[in-house]
């Protein structure tokens, strides 16, 4: 079985986070998990938070909320932002917020890269207003977060499609 | 009469450029022009371009799209983007692309200030991918652009309102 790690990289002295990773799909199913509200909702984030959706237009132009909520500690935190281009199966542009940080606000443009055997590679790259702040979301234990989702998403695409 | 001179920077080793500019005009009425579409073709960009709105959606989560036009040597160029957030009067966060560069894209930040005597301080922070790109937007003649659109503000706000 192929193990998919991910690569989460702080680039030097740019306000970046870059993540890498492939999995065992053709890009246009990874796309769609990343884009179908339902899907989406399945994988995101660690598996100790359920994802609820609020709004979801995925479409250039549109905009996206959603709630993580984990019932053992009472956590909920909104999620939102914009979808600033949807370009099927290849490119997803959009701008990401949460409730905790109102203020701050990321760039995220993601590609999905076709592979050999019908597998697909991502490149998710974050843009910030500074080194600072990108170092306190890498602090802020996204990366945990981040690993599990995608475990979560390799669990879902092996299902039937 | 006040000459409100427009500084633009390129902030060091980061890919982002600062552009801080006063209005005589409180906050209210700055955001109004940069919200408003009617108001927003009137002064944006250079002198020389006509700026039709196409789409205008100034909510948080809406989206926008003109086309810039000058007559004299046929030249035309589509401007788009959503807005993140739209908190008046003090704050607005958009993205920015254009299509002769569509794989391009800037997270723009506007903060709206309130100075004495009716007066306001804009502080528009653009950030982008790499300092290369952030390069060559100001090398492509970016900035007479912007202060001749400020300029044309400036007139705007001096109008009765």
């Amino acid at each position: 079985m192929t193990r998919n790690l991910t690569q989460i990289e702080a680039v030097p002295d740019l306000p970046v986070i870059r993540i890498t990773r492939e999995f065992d799909a053709p890009r246009e199913r990874v796309f769609r998990a990343w884009t179908d509200p339902e899907l989406f909702a399945r994988w995101v984030g660690p598996r100790s938070i359920d994802t609820a959706i609020e709004t979801w237009d995925a479409r250039t132009g549109g905009a996206w909320r959603y709630t993580g909520r984990r019932d053992s500690d009472a956590f909920a935190m909104g999620f939102w932002g914009s979808f600033h281009e949807v370009r099927p199966p290849e490119r997803l542009v959009q701008t990401f917020s949460f409730d905790g940080a109102p203020d701050g606000v990321s760039l995220e443009t993601m590609l999905f890269e076709e592979l050999p055997g019908g597998r697909s590679r991502i490149v998710a790259t974050s843009v910030v207003e500074s080194v600072e702040i990108r170092d306190q979301i890498i602090a802020s234990g996204m990366e945990s977060g981040v690993v599990e989702g995608y475990e979560a998403l390799d669990e879902l695409l092996a299902e039937k499609s």
